[in-house]
């Protein structure tokens, strides 16, 4: 069994190392590229995207997982062995589903697609790209159809994001938070508008740069296993465990725009920075989820990064950088800015208690896309009255409507933005039970130190990888199921008292 | 024939983008990437070397090779596409004698090796990287001995930088090339070395890094299939001929670093831009050899950018950018001192009349290491002796003795060094062809103006990619075989007045 085991990690650490080249092509496209690299690497993405496919779908590792069944049964449940099997052959049994031309197929579209994104977006048109999107949504439901027998199209994408998760049950969760969120928003709106013009100065790149770097290395960033670089819609990726990089853009007349980013990218950076190091080259070295990976950004960049206890250590340290912009700010009108809440049109720009109507209703659209009974062309206007109804506001423009988030035109349609909010809600959920478990963890914030909240992060989050599903990871950290309570209470109390509802 | 012919060339765009994607880790590792992912990429680059070679050395290609044998022939020899079946089954045929294992073992050794260089290169411990060059001198006898037969052992691995190279030919041009190259070194010795003071102020790396790119987009560097970063050690890389990389390293208080080596990899990247975009994903799509390459990089960088002519024009706008440190400095000042030769240590920083003498004593250790007549061991006490008996002056460490190029570090030993003094009589061949079919070439210069000569080299050399052997291109091109006569011309009539010989 040990010479069965070895040799399927073999052939998985084979399949990593290729998804590892894919990755770096990926980051690169987004961060250093020239231009004239576009057509070829969109090739070559599709090439190594369709050998990882084809070795990781060799039925010799369908046989092997086959062969380690009853070894897996004999050990337990939660053990390192049997938890890469069984993740492995979850991963493995939808893998064979898709044909290695479809997924090449898939790479290579993503690949254009998102240039083209590039361009269009800054030209505010829409038409150009349109042809595109159809496609993708087309190859979505494409996708989906490999996976008969779904409740609903979307649940076979959901289910890459978030293994065991359906939309039945993101549409419960979620209009169980919007019929919570509805009012508070509306109280908010009742109240006079936060002023964060302190926050709209002029702030030089560099200066952000070296300020957001500070941060996030107090966080326990470790730049010797990563890195932080300028692209046109942040992310994280990794190449290993020792390599977990992260992105940012940067607005000089916007301070929140790279710092609060930079925070959130570099949440999911720990996340992977975190898993144990044995886990190297399989499939249990990342995040289980995209939603536990979003409750951990969110985590550090909200619930830790906009909090009046973080503020309280590093405000006095960012009046040092910028001393002509802030010198004459209190930290309350500085904590009130970031935290003004304001019914907005772009979503990594909203303030957290309009922010889950900015991903509900990308998530509607999903499913309306994937139903058919949305079409591509008619997704602009849709996109407006929708804003209009939700958020009391319509884009003037695609650029700050359809275009403005990457998701749509690099990847697929469907299961790309629930995360986001189901992100929001765990996040609660998991500090409370940090702060539960170390009543200090406020108390060290406000000194600048983050080394009890990220090591309890770490032992119960992310040293496991993705060896436990979304739902089991909860369980074991929270006690219970996903709910929505510790949110809407943080929500309440952080809004209730600076808003005075 | 068509559909074999096409099936070839589906096989060898798989195998490309493999190695793209190994280009690009490779660039990566020098440029951006953490300490932290030196572990992994190793292990990446040894999977994508060695699938690359799997792919590329299955049996189904060898018998498409045989299958389009007749289609071939019937082909005029330099059509694009007997040319693509010749070089694929010279590459073929070279391949298939190597063993995959031992083409990862190599790429790992390699990467790993390099890094320990990267470390040990500052601190000046030759001991640290002993035990790995040992390891890649054995590496490179084991390479060598899978092409039985040879006349010298070196010889397989010269055949990989230059198709048909022989020791015993770089030998006889070597020991010609120093026969004159000796009594030119003494006579100039004896003259007083020129003052290069100027160069060796203070200039700011921003302003060093635009201005080298203002030259080389006026070579003709297209930026849009390009670009420029830092690195350790200077290099040119492509992952299509849209997109071809250089590296620089800069110092501030030597403004002839980072100029002329960028000038010199744009040089590289100037004929790898110049491909016919036909070949694109095969193996034509590269330069034909080590030695060719060299000779563009050269002539760019010393016959272009070390010329009075080219000066006349940029030396105005360089005094523009460094008004303080140039000012006062003439132009006869500032072209002796970038053309100042002096007997020195390291290789790169070398002027054109000794620069050889640098790579001529490296291609003998390359010889000896590789005979087993000099133990790595004893290699950096043989360097500071040659160093001493061939330019009267030895390295105080071994930072700036062997430790000095990353050649031996990075892959094998043998064949990596000759190109650089074939590459110089090369360049000096082709420029006096240049300028005999178009005389108006060295006024053009004068006036930053290089499309004639750009467009000569691109029609005569760099539109062809890898489809004419190091000797059939010269012959193309000059009318006869690869001779010292030109080069030893240019530095006589150019040092002869310089140095009043």
């Amino acid at each position: 069994m040990e010479a069965k085991l070895q040799e399927l990690r073999s052939r998985l650490a084979e399949v990593d190392d290729l998804q590892s080249a894919a990755g770096l092509m990926y980051w690169d496209q987004a961060t250093y590229m020239p231009p004239g690299g576009t057509e070829a690497r969109a090739r070559q993405l599709a090439t190594l995207d369709r050998l990882a496919h084809e070795k990781f779908t060799n039925p010799a590792v369908g046989k092997l997982l086959e062969e380690l069944r009853p070894y897996e049964e004999r050990l337990p449940y939660g053990s390192d062995e049997a938890s890469l099997i069984r993740v492995t052959r979850r991963l493995y049994e939808k893998a064979v589903k898709i044909p290695s031309s479809f997924v090449s197929l898939l790479a290579r579209h993503g690949s254009v697609s998102y240039e083209v994104w590039t361009k269009v977006r800054p030209a505010n048109n829409f038409a150009a790209v349109q042809p595109y999107l159809e496609k993708t949504v087309d190859l979505s439901r494409q996708l989906a159809e490999f996976f008969p027998g779904y409740e609903h199209v979307a649940d076979p994408l959901i289910d890459f994001a978030d293994y065991g998760l359906k939309a039945s049950t993101v549409r419960g969760l979620f209009s169980e938070l919007r019929a919570q969120l509805v009012p508070i928003v509306a109280a908010i709106a009742d109240q006079p508008v936060a002023d964060d013009s302190c926050l709209r100065t002029y702030f030089s790149e560099q200066k952000q740069l070296a300020f957001g770097r500070e941060v996030i290395r107090s966080f326990g960033f470790d730049f010797e296993r990563g890195r932080q670089d300028k692209t046109h819609h942040p992310f994280m990726t990794k190449f290993s465990l020792g390599d977990v990089r992260i992105t940012t853009r940067v607005k000089e007349d916007n301070l929140s725009e790279s710092l609060f980013s930079t925070m959130h990218e570099a949440g999911h950076a720990l996340y992977e920075q975190g898993i144990c190091r044995d886990y190297e080259n399989t499939p249990l070295a990342g995040g289980t989820s995209a939603s536990v990976h979003e409750s951990q950004s969110r985590l550090w960049e909200n619930l830790v990064g906009r909090s009046r206890s973080f503020w309280q250590y590093f405000y006095p340290r960012l009046r040092d950088v910028f001393p002509e912009q802030l010198g004459s700010v209190p930290l309350e009108t500085f904590y009130r800015a970031i935290n003004k809440v304001q019914r907005s049109l772009i979503r990594t720009d909203a303030d957290e208690v309009t922010y889950n109507l900015h991903v509900m209703l990308r998530f509607d659209f999903e499913l309306q896309l994937l139903e058919g009974r949305l079409a591509v062309r008619d997704l602009p206007e849709a996109w407006r009255e929708r804003y209009k109804a939700d958020l009391g506001i319509a884009p003037p423009d695609d650029r700050d409507g359809v275009l403005q988030d990457v998701h749509w035109y690099h990847g697929t349609v469907g299961g790309a933005f629930q995360g986001y909010t189901l992100g929001n809600i765990l996040n609660a959920q998991f500090f409370e039970a940090a702060t539960k478990a170390h009543p200090e963890i406020p108390a060290e914030i406000a000194t600048g130190k983050f080394g009890t909240l990220h090591n309890w992060l770490k032992e119960q989050i992310y040293i496991h990888g993705s060896k436990y599903t979304t739902a089991e990871l909860v369980q074991r950290v929270t006690g219970g199921p996903i709910r929505i309570g510790p949110y809407v209470r943080y929500l309440r109390e952080k809004y209730g008292e600076l808003y005075r509802l």
